[in-house]
């Protein structure tokens, strides 16, 4: 019998290296953490039904049910098939972007024209999520883990700040299905505050 | 020579019967009015590359690339590969939501559990996009005309409110490339103030 006096043990992070992505399957119950390790670094998160690819999460569906755009503890994230995929548990940040479609070389070209162009989240999102059979065109809007958007109630418009988030800062996200998530360390100048830091994942 | 000083002739528009939709083609340069024929009507349009269909409207795209979340005259809806789609032009409401989904049978039983549940303007698209090869699960986030959805920039929180538009108000999309066009009369109890009514729309 485990001694359930001891702290449970800490997992180090796997680590996603800057401006880099990953892609791997969470089951249906499972934690999903995601670690800001450095501060100040953006993460682009997508959810595909394990069973079916064609089920993705929707920032549309979850403003929807949610009836909120800033979604933090207690919220879910959605899928287009209106089933519930991920449920927002601990966040250090409160802080994160649902609005925005990850950056690609012609985001590159359109924000940063004298700067050297990347393939971006979305490239590097969409060779994680090759061997899944996910086609690029399938890429919707990701849950932008981190990412500083603040918008006027009145006007609309939006700008992108630095995030808010801490060196450490965790956020938690629980499987409500059999789930492939891609996850990136944000390769945008403005996102993250003119650098690249790696971020961090772990599954508890 | 055609007389230049007559005024221009009126073409009647299309109706789409309230709680319906019909999709058609709109190539590159042509005008689509989107016309609400008796005032307080929102129509979900959805727009696709009509020389491959997984090229489509993208809320997070048009969002980042116009850096505001409320579009009108002047501004344009963009694609998923980051390329023009629509230019708004004419714009009597002024007043149109990009951040939510088409309602479905799903959404009637969240947010209306004590009505009858309707497939929504997601069914109503599905049915009339099925014929271009436009699957349910490739339906993204509609540029919802005339739809009225106040948000607060500090709380995030969201709510439908019963549209501006006037009997006889207009948006005009202009075509940036050959489209295939979905286009409902919204189907929703909230949206639209509670009746349901007809949508117009021609080309110009």
């Amino acid at each position: 019998m485990p001694d359930t006096t001891l702290p449970p043990p800490v997992v180090p992070p796997n680590v996603i290296p800057p401006r880099s992505g990953a892609a791997f399957r969470l089951a249906r119950g499972q934690v999903l953490e995601v670690v800001d390790i450095m501060g100040t670094q953006v993460s682009d998160l997508l959810a595909f039904n394990a069973d079916d690819v064609r089920e993705v999460i929707s920032n549309g569906r979850t403003f929807d049910y949610e009836e909120t755009l800033k979604l933090t503890t207690g919220n879910t994230l959605w899928s287009n098939r209106s089933q519930p995929m991920l449920k927002l548990l601990r966040d250090d940040a409160g802080c994160h972007d649902f609005l925005l479609t990850p950056c690609s070389e012609a985001t590159f070209r359109h924000f940063y024209p004298h700067q050297p162009v990347h393939r971006g989240c979305f490239g590097n999102l969409a060779e994680a999520l090759a061997p899944y059979g996910i086609e690029p065109d399938a890429i919707p809007c990701a849950f932008n883990v981190f990412m500083n958007v603040p918008f006027d109630g009145d006007t609309g418009r939006l700008r992108v700040d630095p995030p808010r988030s801490q060196p450490g800062d965790v956020l938690q996200l629980e499987a409500q299905m059999d789930l492939v998530i891609g996850l990136t360390a944000c390769s945008a100048y403005a996102s993250n505050g003119g650098t690249f830091k790696p971020i961090g994942w772990r599954i508890v």
